[in-house]
């Protein structure tokens, strides 16, 4: 059938999210899913909601349903400038923009930097919804490799020397979505003194920080970073994501141009959710709050470290991670985990295979990886869904 | 001071908001802003919001809090689709995307339909939050020009013989943002016929539809224009703005890329808005809220009518609206709105210079034109703030 739509160049590099239509897949009863980085609504603080709500609507109701400033909410930029000073970032409230959940900060930084055929630097493997939200800009991914400490600064050299100078580079060093790595701080210091040196912008992502189990992670690279780093912050696995609440810090070269990118977009994130969140955390309720969190993943990080090594076969490795939601398995080299999915959703269990989160990854790159959450299911889910997948690995030659 | 951060090259199509701008200046006390397009505060239904967070709240605030579809909340989809099929267009709940305002939903078609240098026909004037969306996307604005009745179709043909044919035309039929101006029904089916004779793609924006004075518009493009219409919708102007909620009915063609740019926009709109605002309109209550902003707009339009017999000098020119929220002013053709203004914020008052809603409007360009917000402010406001311009037109010579 003949149409009149002509879509745009760029509509052709956006592509169904494998995860959010694997999540579909899995929503019927009986699968246990360690697929989607779902946090745990046993953590959601329901009755803090409630009274938050309760007073918004009573104090300033008018205020919280009117349209609103793109910068966001005031009184929740100045939190945001306060509790980052806390981790050593100095910025001002003038630099702090709420957005719609922390993708929303990366749909505006891909807008603002990315030209078609900029380069821009990625971890490899890397969040998935990053590489989303910048290639519908046209970018060329260039991976920078990386070892158990995390991405390596010559690696920066070699995406800076291979062509034109990257836009940015996107890093995730807490708890990485999907490799779980915490980048240690000698490393994060070399990485930015190198960024410096090369002139590389750095993209920090940081939506796991605040969930570490033992120690928190070192400073932020943009502690240390200055004018050289853009931050993006989220309330989504602190508080809930369903309120689609996050931030970006910019430099003051950049942050004008993220902003008129804001008020392009939607205008201005719903003012009844900031003041709502703000209420919740402005007398420090987090403080007790997230050390609940912390202890609930990590006994399922423990569950799901205790059914891997009762479990899995010789030839399977992976790391305990040290905070945030996931595992990051390595399967035999013959094993395909993409092809495998839909034995394991037929065995009771669901997961993201690894190939999904690597840049330009292509048929059978990286097969032999996978990615397991642990903060969605109970660890009695956890262990029978582990067992299940390593019962289906064994089957299959692993 | 040099900066690693290199922009885009359509983040030089960004720019501030000349009416953001604005309504900051006019913030301060003992100004009476004529400006905004703020729905009044007075018409929020602060009570049905308290029960309905409350009862989402109490009875699935997990599901409220998580993460969520893409698509948005099915029963608010299906509520949608119904609530349009009242005003004649058919389609079905799998066509609705719930958006982050109908702003985003802008910002949406422009990513999946603008390439650079793409001509994108709108009216003229026409709102300026379509043309700060679509701006990024690099296009070239093509004027449709119209009488009284609305956009002429014989313009539709010139925009599309000017060049290359336009990616879609950009239309508001219901008491248009600035001019107030309602289409009538046989220049819409006219517009329709025209378009698809031409193979021209409509976008077609309705966020004030439902606040008709005295009778209801005639039905919206999208009943009659099939697959070939995307229709955009909003709860801003019926409920609150600040929720942030609308969406957008797409034909099949269009729907996958609009909702994959979605979920690489912000993944999905906040769960727990969609909730709160499917529990207050899902018995009706719009049927008898909607009733109440229009009693109280038409009285507020009465009174600017009102003020401008009055008061406003010979040579200035306007028509009452039947709907919506604005008046547009043509002054005589020596005074210049945007100089005007510092002078009118001094008196007392502000408005929006019409000049800036023109596309490819220059300096000078439709200078003498002005829009006034009739619905912020009270009638005795009204009354004040139109004699003040009055006076000050009349002393620069009008």
């Amino acid at each position: 059938m003949s149409t009149p739509w002509q879509m745009a160049r760029r509509a052709e590099r956006l592509n169904p999210s494998t995860i959010r239509e694997i999540l579909k897949l899995t929503e019927r009863p009986g699968i246990v899913s360690l697929a989607g980085g779902l946090p745990s609504p046993e953590s959601f603080p329901i009755e803090a909601m409630r009274v938050a709500t309760e007073r918004v609507l009573r104090d300033t109701p008018k205020e919280a349903l009117q349209y609103a400033a793109s910068e966001g909410f005031a009184p929740l930029r100045e939190w945001v400038a306060a509790e980052m000073a806390t981790h050593g970032v100095v910025a001002d409230a003038s630099q702090v923009l709420i957005t719609t959940g922390s993708q929303q900060g990366l749909d505006l930084v891909g807008k603002v930097l990315i030209d078609p055929g900029s380069r821009v630097a990625v971890e490899s493997p890397t969040y998935l919804g990053a590489l989303q939200a910048f290639a519908p800009y046209e970018p060329e991914f260039v991976a920078v490799e990386g070892d158990d400490e995390g991405p390596l600064p010559d690696s920066l050299s070699a995406a800076v020397q291979g062509g034109a100078k990257p836009r940015f580079v996107y890093l995730l060093p807490n708890f990485q979505n999907p490799s779980g790595r915490c980048v240690a701080a000698p490393r994060r210091l070399a990485l930015v003194q190198r960024a410096r040196e090369l002139g590389l912008p750095i993209v920090e992502d940081n939506p796991y920080g605040d969930l570490w189990f033992d120690a928190p992670p070192p400073p932020p690279l943009s502690a240390s970073a200055g004018d050289g780093a853009v931050y993006l912050g989220s309330f989504s696995k602190v508080l809930a994501p369903g309120l689609r609440l996050g931030y970006v810090i910019a430099p003051k070269a950049l942050y004008p141009k993220l902003l008129q990118a804001k008020q392009a977009a939607d205008l201005h994130t719903p003012g009844f959710n900031q003041r709502v969140v703000h209420e919740v955390i402005k007398g420090g309720f987090l403080k007790t709050h997230v050390p609940t969190i912390r202890a609930r993943y990590k006994a399922q990080r423990d569950a799901m470290a205790a059914a891997l090594t009762a479990h899995m076969p010789e030839g399977v490795r992976w790391n305990a991670p040290v905070g945030g939601m996931f595992f990051w398995l390595t399967l035999p080299p013959q094993i395909d985990a993409t092809a495998l999915l839909p034995q394991a959703v037929e065995a009771g269990m669901a997961y993201v295979p690894g190939a999904t989160f690597f840049p330009n990854g292509g048929p059978g790159q990286h097969a032999n990886t996978l990615r397991l959450s642990f903060v969605t299911a109970t660890p009695a889910q956890i262990a029978t869904a582990v067992a299940a997948l390593a019962t289906l690995l064994r089957a299959v030659g692993a």
